[in-house]
């Protein structure tokens, strides 16, 4: 059996105040007619189906056009989970109702339990099974369950789930978290200020599959059957190079096969320039793809008028202007300033704007001790 | 056959700053133990499923499991419009995958003229069409039609689905709308500013029951089986003496049979108590129902200190306190001031809101000159 692994579809997103909604669209069409084309068995979709919690119209209108395409008439099953993106009791209303149409929103803990099986003739069952997002306070909130981290969450839920395996079938399990070592880019937002939010991918290797949302590159970390999709497009000019798609996962009877990767292809390039104005307006005539989204860096050193009328002139999308040149020495000094900022320095800011009054001389002192007495520790 | 018609649920409203969500929750579980106990064919809700487009999450997990209920729990089909508080394309959001379950949220005008066809033993077959709250400019922009008042829309709409009629099925209609005629109550939001938002009955008459939703009382207008349900619990102070419920509406083979109000009871009633400050707190003790949420008008004349707090040791939920009696002074004089406006004090207020300058004395004397001529023209 083969199905699509995809995640962080983000519909919805602004980026540089530019509404993606269109681009978005011509990608999700690729995901329709790659299905229409070669029949999957069904489309995993890891979290992350819109931006924020409370979608804009146009991206709710959007997804229900794919969804039904996908559904109705293609007749595939969809199986997705909501990520930190999105509100995971508003994405999951008529989840119930939905299902008998093929449409599986799982968006509670009690839904986990419950895996969605697919019956095919080439891998028998395959049990899909979602976690949907949720921070290590709801799992101990929800599930009574004594958990600090999203590692310790991860774990017992995982825990949970391997309970309900049944052994004639094959397992998939859907997540949206970030595995330890695995790599980061610049559009995903933190799934926790401050705290740990890795999770040991130890937890994740009873499934024959895992299928990963939340980090924006493509990657499998810890084994080749747990693994990130990507996101759907590019989501920041820090992703110029990398390729964005969707995984096509093969699974028979005896578990994981491989995966194929399938590009996906925006309809415009997120790209960063460099170089001086002048020098980059006489090249732009030659260049094969003007419409990209810019990032443009400019290394003059000079001041100069209306650089941004000049570069739309002959690259419309411009969308943002950098200009190092005249920031170096700015940028600097703040990085020597950041450097020479202590340990107790850092905690007198933390403890003013946590209780908006500052450490007495005598906290001071304590808190001192504590930092000596771990530095201590620390070189022992 | 049989079905209960409702509309106007508002969750998610908000009353004088107290959430009503637990008392909707109540009032919604007299709705299921009725189904659970009678068995009707269809639940229909004539619009205002929610209080606002993007509802509170505590509304959507209440709809959720109300429709759970109904659809799975109880297998009957619930048929929903959006009505003039919701957004129709986010309640609708998945309605193609909801409808094999039975539930039918009609939220586009393709929809619309696709009834919900319900087979039944003594009535044959029943078509409903649902009608989504729309305005005006709506219908002309996605239908092409050349409407220009709610009244004009409403007639269009009904033309077009009585096109799609099959004359060996009965026809109910569910609309969302102000039926010239019927009386209104506080707690509704106009449908348009200005302009008018009356709709004639004559356009429904070709159907076997007409569903609606909008006002807040229950009522019929123009005939008996073109019916408001009213909304499923008090939202105004002003609607004290209203009763709220729903309609168990009949229909068999030869169209309409009748209706029966079955009465909806709240956990908190609205009420208005009037009189002077410690007579009310004396007969307190007496009242079978202190818990009810209460606007109080006192009548005293001299100034209190604290007023609320006393109220509120007898009567918790006192959610909102007039004084009449300190203010007849007051309001008179305002009364009279107002009287003495003429239309062109208040164009000249009208025009310096909208300009943010005032009118030139040219412009002054053209503006009396119009009102001269009109009111010259009346007098003819």
């Amino acid at each position: 059996m083969k199905f699509l692994h995809t995640s962080d579809w983000h519909l919805g997103r602004q980026f540089h105040n530019v509404s993606l909604i269109d681009d978005q669209d011509v990608v999700l069409q690729q995901v329709v007619d790659y299905v229409r084309q070669y029949s999957v068995d069904a489309v995993v979709v890891a979290g992350d189906i819109y931006d924020r919690s409370v979608p804009p119209t146009q991206a709710i209108l959007l997804l229900n056009r794919v969804i039904t395409q996908l559904c109705q008439e293609l007749s595939t099953p969809v199986i997705m989970i909501p990520g930190n993106h999105d509100g995971a009791a508003r994405l999951g209303f008529g989840a119930e109702q939905m299902r008998g149409a093929g449409l599986h929103i799982i968006s509670d803990f009690s839904q986990m339990l419950e895996p969605v099986v697919i019956h095919t003739d080439d891998a028998g069952e395959v049990a899909f099974y979602g976690m949907p997002y949720s921070d290590p306070e709801q799992v101990r909130h929800e599930l009574h369950a004594s958990v600090s981290t999203h590692d310790e969450a991860h774990q017992h839920l995982c825990e949970l789930i391997s309970r309900q395996f049944n052994s004639s079938q094959r397992h998939v399990l859907i997540s949206h978290c970030f595995v330890d070592g695995a790599m980061e880019s610049e559009s995903e937002r933190p799934l926790s200020i401050g705290g740990s939010d890795r999770v040991n991918h130890q937890h994740f290797l009873g499934f024959d599959y895992v299928a990963l949302g939340h980090l924006h590159q493509p990657q499998f970390k810890g084994a080749e059957y747990i693994r990130y999709s990507g996101s759907l497009m590019k989501y920041s000019f820090s992703e110029q190079h990398q390729k964005k798609g969707m995984n096509l996962v093969e699974i028979d009877r005896d578990g994981f096969v491989g995966t194929t990767f399938i590009p996906l292809k925006a309809p415009h390039e997120m790209r960063i320039i460099e170089g001086e104005l002048q020098a980059i307006i006489d090249s732009a005539k030659d260049d094969p793809r003007p419409e990209d989204y810019l990032l443009v860096r400019l290394t003059d050193t000079h001041a100069i008028l209306d650089p941004m009328d000049k570069l739309r002139s002959v690259y419309p999308n411009v969308l943002h202007l950098e200009k190092p040149g005249m920031l170096i020495g700015i940028d600097q000094e703040m990085r020597s300033q950041r450097l020479k900022r202590s340990e107790l320095d850092m905690f007198k800011d933390f403890f003013h704007e946590a209780h908006q009054v500052p450490l007495t001389d005598e906290q001071e002192q304590a808190v001192m001790d504590v930092i000596q007495a771990l530095k201590h520790g620390e070189e022992q």
